[in-house]
């Protein structure tokens, strides 16, 4: 099985496409960036684009298309985001309706789709440096959770940052932020390093999101912003429609991880 | 006169507001990030947006106001985008009507703000590394090209990129790429190092915008995106109205240059 790998992202979408592929990404076309997906209608675009742009460290966007295409130029020219995804997740007003293999039936000319990085990136590159992570070792997902930390408002999108941890020995954290600090368009350096009661949670082995994950004596929690945060966000907003991947069902670009690192 | 340069942006702003100051404001506030405006109609603030998403070397984005709001939130939260720069342009219909300056008169509720990055904060940079700027040198205006270089579109904006040039000596290049790829958001890198021709500059002496400078035996032109490439973009689609600011005559943020690098 591991020469998905080795796929490249037009195989893989191609595989997704026709019914083929149903699981999550991770692991799939190794080495190309994935995506969180956000679909919005125009009326909110400007105001969501622009809450991006104010919050790059949680959404930072990786492609928007324009209003009613589905094909993100930039990120995968040849991709339809009605269909390339394995899993969706449709909302009504705020509230989740139904998990869809494809959405062409229900994709509007007054819709505009969102492409937000993810930490798979930057994950590759912490294991590229030797440094382990937990909830791949033990094959969960990365715990996620609301904190104090307040976003930067746009329009009607408000409210508090969710951040992904990850857990490690003291002796890794320095290399953890030089690391993904040279990935600034997929979450970059994590927002906080050590006592989780400072930024608002209060018990770190009870994630809101996600899946709890062993700590060991000794180690650190270090804390990224998380693609959740636009999602959650915009709920609250409660749009006519809105049409999100499910968790780990993620949109996987042309892009290779390493065209978005700074030096 | 030195002392402007230990003015602090909020200082100046009321120098400028007060009509106190109404020429260019290089070396006003040294250390604080300047940017370029672009004043557009609602209608159009979604695209140009995503306009400037895609093409961040020549659009870096360093804050937009909400619809009909002439505060930038995040770049001076006390500034008021309708008084605080020495001088205005208008356009209507992509045709040049008037410089003013303030534009209080003309603002209305439907309009947006854009404050795009200038290169004053990397050319700090260059001599703060030993780099010398000939147009400063010269006391003149950086000469600026349009080149074949394509920006990506958005909607309807589409053109190519117009590059500014600064010449050195061919063993200060190097240094060059590496100083202002650590400003992302106000230029980066970059473009181009050395023959004109091959992105599609004839005459290197004439220079489309701004003024020629000297280039020495054994010096090479270095090319970075330029900010007046969103603005003469923005012209072709002959916006209802647009508001730029005069060349020169930038607005001044609260941000410190040193913010806006990368590691």
């Amino acid at each position: 099985m591991n020469d998905r790998k080795l796929f490249l992202p037009e195989e893989a979408r191609q595989l997704i496409r026709g019914g083929e592929w149903s699981k999550p990404t991770s692991g799939l076309a190794n080495g190309y960036i994935q995506a969180n997906l956000a679909v919005l209608p125009k009326e909110l675009a400007f105001e969501f684009l622009l809450f991006c742009q104010r919050n790059p460290k949680a959404c930072p966007i990786i492609d928007v298309t324009e209003p009613g295409s589905a094909i993100p130029v930039l990120a995968a020219p040849g991709a339809d985001l009605q269909t390339d995804i394995p899993r969706y997740r449709v909302y009504r007003n705020g509230v989740f309706i139904e998990e869809k293999a494809d959405i062409a039936d229900i994709w509007t000319e007054d819709m505009v789709g969102f492409l937000i990085g993810c930490s798979f990136t930057f994950e590759e590159a912490l294991l590229e440096n030797g440094i382990p992570i937990r909830h791949i070792e033990e094959g969960c997902n990365v715990p996620m959770y609301q904190t104090n930390i307040p976003t930067v408002k746009a329009g009607p999108f408000e409210g508090p940052t969710v951040v992904s941890m990850r857990p490690m020995p003291e002796k890794d954290v320095v290399r953890a932020v030089q690391v993904t600090s040279r990935f600034p368009s997929v979450h970059g350096a994590p927002v906080h390093i050590g006592n989780p009661e400072s930024i608002g949670i209060t018990n770190i082995n009870n994630p809101d999101f996600g899946d709890k994950v062993t700590i060991k004596e000794g180690e650190v929690p270090v804390f990224w912003a998380c693609g959740v945060t636009p999602q959650a966000i915009a709920m609250h907003v409660k749009p006519e429609i809105m049409i999100t991947h499910s968790p780990g069902h993620m949109f996987i670009t042309d892009l290779k991880n390493e065209k978005f690192s700074v030096m």
